[in-house]
């Protein structure tokens, strides 16, 4: 394995994973443990996968703090997946159920409930998804099954500052932003989230639920999307995604290793700050969000001249910075910056930014 | 990364990996082709990603021939996750749909039938399970929206070795022996396969469907169960797990290097050939099979003493020979000899069953 220089890689995701991790599991590919073979060839049930499993899931209860009145799952099929969870968990169809729009995440969300229940959009920042409508403006339903909304857009770059207050359960889809600070997970009904952004690689996903909102479930709902099946069979109702169950658990361990969640928190406050403080004072470059409604993982901006996007792309690349390109729904540029960004990248994209710009003069 | 001999791993799934193919995900997993950064945290969008998508799926139809009558999909969830999407997918709730039982894996999937359909069991091998039931003996419904089997029992150890001869869709549970030789896949509507045995890593089911049964899914079937859905997305609906489907075209392109089907299918013939001649010769194990109905990848077996399995389990392991317990609900021990098990792992096996039985006198 030569010693090579990884490149900065700002995807939205799947994601840049922490290069300890990473050299780890290169470690332990073809011989985990020194039981000679690799994580992947063994059985969910062997006592070598559980032993990694149970680990897994403490270190994640340890980083957020979750007590035992809320299960923890480790599912398949990343968040999207929990789209059609929620409502089949949560309500019948005839149920109306309440969501906030903030953006392309929240509308799949909202996109994929209409077809199961009914369906309230209490709120929508459309057309821009330039900030994050205060709770002030909801126009929330009188018996909702649940809230659900979305803390981080990726595509848009707002994020919420501020946790709902509402009276029924509160649903999130944090797959963006989970583990990036601390959060009270006592205010959720559910949080769940796709890993491949700050947790591991594609096809699992996280769900924390509260255990009193388990049993609720639809006569025909699919066995894998049953949270009560999925809990009382401690994530093995069939073969789980166990490499990436691996994986996330090495991840979770790094970040508590690195400090924990107030650590990351003080990190990317450093790192989005320093970045959205180069656009605000540039002529060049512009961001298309409200201050207070600002992403800390995603970071969108265009360029203040037109045609210039792929000569930005193309020189970044040079400068071993990759996957900047904006997502095509808007355009652009976007730096997504999670934990397994180290300060270091966003300091060589400013100052490839004021080189970028200053070579326009 | 140090030259040592890995152990012979005769885990039922999640199984062995051709060694060569992990060797390449070593090398390859901080920086995939030069680029800097892992396949794991590439977007699923990334040329370099749908490179390899787009080559796996041709790999895959090369191997099993398959045509552009039939759509080729990379899902989430293993075959259980398919256990829900064939109805979903093929019928309404009303609809009657016919299983064959022989086994394990053909119960759960009839088990999840009955809450989503009309399920009439044509034909059933329990308790025994240890034969596979003539088609002539088979009661089939008039008017069936298909026909389900499991090709290949884990559990029981049986196999078919024939292809049912239905007017209706043919629908195939075939985790366990996809690949493992030759078939024609114009005999079937549906085949599913969960990848942990002769493909991937858990989390990845192969589906392969004649397009003529798609678009015939329930309108309230989760979005990413839908087929169709899949089908038109390219199977990136969401993102899928990325990290299992390159991994899983490294095996297809390992199977093709090998020889193809052919190859594998006269090497694993030669395996449990030599496996079951051990066994029959020997008055010390015993097969709880029908020769007929036994099957190439999965080969349980008992001691003719009590209270033996154990030491013999004990005994393997010192001899470098894993996971050879039996499943919980039948006992005994179990060679899973899927196309990753080298040849020399079966002779060591045997060489070693030979000489504890010589050591019981």
């Amino acid at each position: 394995m030569s010693n090579f220089r990884r490149g900065y890689n700002f995807s939205p995701g799947p994601a840049a994973l922490p290069e300890p991790v990473l050299r780890e599991v290169q470690d332990e590919l073809l011989n985990y443990g020194g039981i000679g073979f690799s994580v992947m060839e063994m059985s969910h049930r062997s006592p070598a996968f559980m032993d990694i499993a149970e680990r897994s899931e403490a270190s994640l209860r340890k980083l957020l703090n979750i007590d035992d009145d809320y299960a923890v799952l480790f599912m398949h099929g990343g968040a999207t997946m929990q789209f059609s969870a929620v409502p089949l968990n949560l309500c019948g169809a005839d149920a109306v159920v309440d969501y906030i729009n903030t953006g392309s995440w929240s509308k799949k969300a909202i996109g994929e409930a209409k077809r199961l229940a009914q369906v309230n959009v209490a709120a929508s920042s459309e057309p821009e998804c330039s900030a994050i409508p205060a709770q002030s403006d909801w126009n929330l339903s009188e018996n909702a099954a649940y809230l659900h909304y979305t803390p981080n857009e990726t595509i848009h770059g707002v994020e919420f500052h501020w946790i709902p207050d509402v009276e029924v359960p509160l649903v999130a889809d944090m797959s963006s932003n989970i583990l990036s600070r601390p959060i009270d997970v006592g205010r959720f009904g559910v949080i769940y989230a796709g890993a491949q952004k700050n947790i591991g690689p594609a096809g699992l996903a996280i769900v924390i639920v509260r255990k009193d909102l388990l049993g609720h479930a639809r006569d025909d709902i699919p066995m894998l999307l049953n949270w009560q099946t999925i809990a009382e069979s401690g994530s093995m109702q069939n073969t789980p995604p166990t490499f990436a169950w691996y994986i996330s658990g090495k991840v979770f361990d790094w970040v508590i290793n690195e400090g924990g969640l107030s650590e990351m928190e003080l990190r990317n406050k450093r790192k989005a700050e320093r970045l959205y403080r180069c656009i605000d004072e540039s002529n060049f470059y512009c961001s298309p969000t409200a201050p207070e409604s600002r992403s800390l993982m995603n970071i969108p901006f265009t360029l203040g001249r037109d045609n210039l996007d792929q000569t930005f792309l193309q020189a970044a690349e040079a400068n071993g910075l990759f996957n900047l390109k904006g997502h095509r729904s808007v355009g652009g540029m976007r730096a997504s910056i999670y934990n397994a960004t180290p300060e270091a990248a966003v300091d060589a994209l400013i100052e490839f930014m004021c080189d970028f710009e200053a070579n326009q003069n």
